[in-house]
């Protein structure tokens, strides 16, 4: 894509209420920009991004045997008193009331909706197992929204549900969610311990949260220091020493980027989702349900990888692969041109231009995602500095002097080196 | 996809409240579910038209040279008040309060979020003309729900924005988008009119509906019968005449499945969304907005594409290109099986499993989307009841009957009549 056509206004100065320095650094490349408190809107850079990440788990969610659907937002507030959560769950649900004075709540999890569902189709041992997903908004009415995307009012969320004749063939599937979700971390570059959880009000009979350390996070992990433990603080509160070897645990500032439960029957017993075993006994329908909150996803990733200059993306998750940086004439560039014409004449400037033009176009034909820098009013140190902000993977300039060497000089976002290197090698480079 | 496992449980009886046969069959089919008054899950099979319809749309935008964002549902009341539709709009907003009693709204569309984007970052004649769009929920606090899909509180839709320095460049790209809804539609399987109609409360210049004619629509066309005028009668009432060349006027029963609007300078002057002219001179930026509601496009397609047992998609919206049916010996069809196992010893199931599975996978691998019916628990007749029912575009039966002379039978869904063909002439029949 051009960027003079790119909907992108990048800014020298973070938002006044930010945080963290991802919402710093996303919010100062257009990428997101908060509406109200703890509700923000996807720029068409940052809408990119989350396009990948979305792609990524729902291609994993597949891989899985997991279908996709679509729950509604608003939803009946009889079925949210059918498991006592109406009142009770924590944070509370946005509620409302139409114009005929019905009640309603916004979705902020979709067990109800799902149990539902299921328990209207379900009927045999022979229709388990099976696994639903959704990718889709939730609404949380927190007191207090904080650090950016980290925890906000309205996110989008994939919610995977499973449901088993058995404990024994949850606890399989779990094992399989969770080589899912640490695949699903890795390529979007983080690496994730998994740890022992709070189940909140979520409930159920166990739950384990991926989790990335950081400074920014909310979450305080003990990590044993001699045996494989790991657990939330919330679950098992401030402890010195490991419960299971008695050795030091060491306390990790950390961003939750991945929930997994294990609901057992809780949902299913008070909805009456049963199905008829082989014996024709009615029993309660086991339940999992795993959780990934894409827009904590996305600016966890800025939280690891930034430097002060912007983001690093990492390749999987990037809006685009290569940035091409076209650099006119030094005569020219940050000079304030009122017409773009006025470039078209000196003899060096459709040089270079013609240069990067052609280059675009076989870059694009290889099928290489480009933002292709072909702005005129500005300067190369402003497209430098909106290059490091952005933050695409590499970064390639044409200018006279690399055309001089026949040469286009070819920079990794993560690396502080750059290299001259002919045309027809770019592929060593990039894709 | 093997039919055992897709989560799909057709039904004889449509649900009572189902108006239209759209409604009827989509439920039926399991494609769809109502939840609380016009409120509707997307089940498995109907999230896969969703999504197919969904992406036409989208590659429609993107060869506009249109860029996709994401704006939020809970919306800032300060916006809707400039415009002053916070009290007025009709159907009116979802509205609720946080639980610091700070009131918000439910977006029911999103002209004061996407103008406040912009007026945010456009400040020069050089940043125009630019098309933002965004496929997403919508909530109206419609008085009544009615037609199934084709009037429902939460629904997603497509909204494209477009901004212009002046009325002639967007009267240009207004026709650039008239035609490309054309295209939409048709590539759905619909031939659609397109006529004058009554901007209501999105308010501009001038507005034009896409129309279906329909029984189940709630739209009232006027057709000239001598020239080519057409035009909502809630545009121009109920006249006889055609105010154009005095010709009669033909009433239609009509469904409008997307709506474009040239809104002027309506939102622009209202929010202070400006740009400088050449001269340097402020401007009020011109808006187009333009506007296609999926679950009502989906369920207009089966509106106009059904018979007595069930649906037939169009297919570039067909949920999969072709339904395999394995048929088991008639001696076992239609028997209630209780353990699967049973299956497997008689001679000729296996021959007739063994030639279907071998050409599900031979399907697959040529790119064909496949919905194989494997179960061995149905009948016959329940399995092309289900086939007719979910609306697959090519039938295809392996049998004993069909294998004994070496072939299979292939039918159009929207054709009576079988035929046998070797298994080497498929590719003349799907994909």
């Amino acid at each position: 894509m051009r960027q003079s056509q790119l909907f992108c206004k990048t800014k020298k100065e973070a938002p006044k209420e930010a945080e963290t320095i991802s919402h710093e650094l996303l919010a100062r490349a257009d990428f997101i920009e908060q509406t109200i408190s703890g509700v923000y809107r996807f720029l068409p850079l940052g809408f990119k991004v989350f396009k990948k990440i979305e792609r990524i788990i729902r291609e994993e969610m597949v891989n899985l045997g997991a279908q996709e659907l679509y729950l509604p937002t608003l939803q009946n507030k009889q079925l949210w008193l059918k498991t006592n959560r109406w009142q009770t769950i924590d944070p509370p649900l946005f509620k409302l009331k139409d114009r005929h004075q019905k009640e309603m709540a916004l979705g902020s999890t979709h067990e109800e909706e799902i149990t539902d569902i299921v328990r209207k189709r379900i009927k045999s041992y022979q229709d388990l197992p099976f696994y639903l997903f959704q990718i889709q908004d939730k609404f949380r009415n927190e007191m207090r929204s904080s650090g950016g995307l980290l925890r906000t009012r309205e996110f989008v969320m994939k919610d995977l549900y499973s449901f088993h004749t058995d404990e024994k063939d949850l606890i399989e599937f779990y094992h399989k969610v969770r080589k899912s979700y640490f695949k699903i971390f890795k390529r979007c570059g983080l690496k994730t311990i998994c740890v022992e959880a709070s189940s909140g009000t979520i409930g159920g009979e166990l739950s384990e949260e991926f989790m990335i350390l950081s400074e920014a996070g909310e979450d305080r992990v003990l990590i044993c220091q001699k045996c494989d433990f790991s657990a939330n603080v919330e679950k098992i509160g401030n402890q010195k020493l490991c419960p299971k070897c008695k050795g030091n645990l060491v306390k990790k500032n950390s961003i939750e980027v991945g929930h997994i439960f294990n609901l057992g029957t809780k949902y299913s017993k008070a909805m009456g989702a049963n199905y008829q075993d082989k014996d024709g006994k009615e029993r309660p329908i086991v339940m999992g349900c795993y959780g990934i909150g894409l827009p904590r996803l996305l600016s966890t990733i800025v939280e690891v990888y930034h430097d002060e200059k912007g983001i690093i993306w990492p390749k999987e998750v990037a809006p685009f692969q290569v940035h091409l940086i076209q650099i006119p004439s030094p005569a020219y560039s940050g000079a304030k041109m009122k017409k773009r014409t006025e470039f078209s004449s000196p003899e060096n400037i459709p040089k270079v231009k013609k240069a990067a033009e052609k280059l675009y176009r076989d870059l694009l034909k290889q099928g290489i995602e480009v933002l292709y820098d072909d702005r005129e009013d500005k300067s190369v140190g402003e497209k430098f500095a909106d290059a490091d902000l952005i933050g695409i993977p590499t970064r390639i300039v044409v200018s006279e002097r690399t055309l001089e060497k026949n040469c286009i000089e070819i920079k990794k976002r993560n690396e502080t080196k750059t290299k001259l290197t002919k045309m027809s090698q770019i592929r060593k480079y990039v894709g």
